[in-house]
């Protein structure tokens, strides 16, 4: 009988010498499974469950790549214990970094993934010329539900594809969420009913767990075709229940996770913000773009651009959405970069302009002109 | 009129200047907020949104500490909210690390905080006299339900106050919820009639988003008085909603958290594991003992212990309850330096005895010898 595929993950290990990597590998097989020490468990768990080293080779100096692979009926069945069978123990720990997960088709079958995705975003948004697209975040806290509303409109006037709340908006007393809802879903639809365009808008449904469900409820109700979500607010699995349950795109954003981006401990931001929001079901990935007012780096965004982008199984692309401080003269530079399918977050850039509506209207025009992608979706 | 009471935040920033440190702080009161920059914003809100910087000081060469403090209604009205306001975006920046949260009264007014907490929890074990507490987890992940079940029997007649599934556990194939439930929860109780004992047994309701719920129902059908919860796999705000609406004790696991303790960024332990984690909901918080196999130092725990059980509000005193490597033979010195209000949280070190049900008798033994606490729950 051949053996079904494994979950692989690979870990750069910060240690000295080959013996003390192949001992905090195991160390890590048994922490993440059976969370007990050698001998205190039955032999035959550890053919089923530990986790098994596969390779250990150098890095560089004092840094050892490992691949620990995991049956996946053992691992668990749900999204949050395989986070957990990722880096839920170790996290704990020091010198531990996941730099990939390989899932084999059998979890993969078990989750979502984007319902919408690149095709779907493009779809939505009436974007077929395979050109890059644009998102605005209308903010900020504290105006009232017509000021959000009436920026909303403005911004879908200007031709923006995707206008979302920013992620601090909840249900502050300022723009109560079911209000803030309704008047910016209704300033988007007139906007379009004038322009003949297809903006949509994104309302922040990250939550209270006992209310989620009905603000989703409300989200469709009023027509709106995505949301935004911040999945380690909430929990990452909220993003694979919209996903599964809901006909709405999910925009994520990278709110908490900065924690896990450090050099020698934690999730790489590809495998994170790319494999990991993905295959929950992230139909557009927000991240902090290289140049901006956060430290990711240009090779670590195209990266995360490449997990989102690349097969998988047979789950659909993700959009990258790279934001957090990109300068709206730069994006010609940028798609470049990137390539089209990529829908690119401004905000400061545009809010410090006079009039935003009138800097997006001219942001829209000079990325009408660049040339479409190779092969538009 | 007086103003209403502030949230109040104090991080520690990797500065070399006091300008830097002012400079930054205004940056992060700015991010946390309304997400522009200088000038993007209209006047008004820099009272009634923007973060106010409070102080700063030096805390040694090249770090600062600086105290920024926010309105509580323009800062959002839930958990996943006042995460986002700590340290959401900021998570993605460098030498930024949160070590104190004040909440004022209207902000604890609207958290459940503990439902039982060490009284309740005392109440529920009738673990009146004063003395420390035991946990036991069963585990490994891969034992069939009836084989957890006899060790929750086992333990129970033992004498061990809580025992909890494993972390890990949740709808493996190997032992199914529903049937792991079920039986765990009978072994105990058949255990307790027989001793007259009042063990507690704790599922791991870790869940999907959309499961949660019915398995929360399943766990108060069978009996149950606790569940286990990571918070940082299914989101903080999940231990909020059964500590607000289920008559469950939740005790919270740090699975994930770990990346938040780096020294220079992230988020204190004591303030993630001690206040956040209390103003939650959780009756019980474990975390990884010093001396064990994670590296937090005494003083941490010692830290952490406090936060749980000091004066907040209205709000009762969470259980402590280190864990993680807990050697049985020196429990008697860690109940000399935590006190008697502390549920430790023993695992391997049972394990590796021959007969580990017999090593927790004689553990219960040596505890129940000891002083109890001066001022018994």
């Amino acid at each position: 009988m051949s053996e079904p595929e494994r979950i692989r993950l690979t870990y750069h290990l910060t240690c000295a010498h080959r013996e003390d990597a192949a001992q905090r590998a195991r160390e890590i097989a048994l922490e993440q499974t059976v969370e007990l020490p050698e001998g205190a468990f039955p032999l035959e768990l550890e053919e089923q469950v530990v986790g098994r080293l596969e390779s250990i080779a150098p890095v560089d100096e004092g840094r050892w790549k490992v691949v620990i692979s995991h049956q996946p009926g053992g691992a668990g069945e749900d999204l949050p214990q395989l986070l957990n069978l990722l880096f839920g123990n170790i996290s704990l720990q020091t010198g531990i970094r996941l730099v990939d997960v390989a899932l084999p088709e059998s979890v993969l079958a078990r989750l979502p993934g984007p319902r919408f995705g690149i095709p779907g975003l493009r779809k939505l948004t009436a974007r077929h010329d395979g050109r890059p697209l644009l998102c605005v975040a209308i903010k900020p806290v504290g105006f009232s539900a017509g000021q959000l509303a009436e920026l909303c409109g403005r911004f879908a006037a200007a031709g923006i594809d995707v206008v979302k709340d920013d992620h601090g908006l909840t249900n502050q007393g300022s723009a109560p969420f079911a209000e803030r809802l309704r008047r910016c879903q209704e300033a988007v639809n007139e906007a379009n009913a004038r322009s003949g365009g297809s903006t949509i808008y994104a309302p922040n449904l990250t939550s209270p767990v006992d209310v989620l469900g009905e603000r989703l409820e409300l989200a469709r109700r009023h027509g709106c075709r995505a949301v935004l979500l911040s999945p380690f607010l909430i929990g990452l699995d909220a993003v694979r229940w919209v996903a599964e349950c809901f006909e709405l795109a999910v925009l994520s954003h990278p709110a908490l996770t900065g924690v896990y981006f450090y050099p020698f401990h934690g999730i790489a931001p590809d495998v994170l913000l790319g494999t990991l929001f993905r295959v929950a079901g992230s139909d557009g990935v927000i991240y902090p773009n290289a140049g901006g007012r956060f430290p990711f780096t240009r090779r670590t965004c195209e990266v995360i651009n490449s997990r989102l982008r690349s097969d998988l199984g047979r789950m659909r692309p993700s959009m990258p959405m790279p934001g957090g401080g990109v300068e709206i003269e730069l994006i010609p530079e940028w798609v470049e970069a990137y390539g089209a399918d990529t829908m690119f977050l401004v905000g400061a850039s545009l809010y410090r302009q006079r009039d935003p509506a009138a800097a997006a209207r001219r942001l829209v025009e000079t990325v009408r002109r660049l040339s479409p992608a190779a092969a538009p979706g």
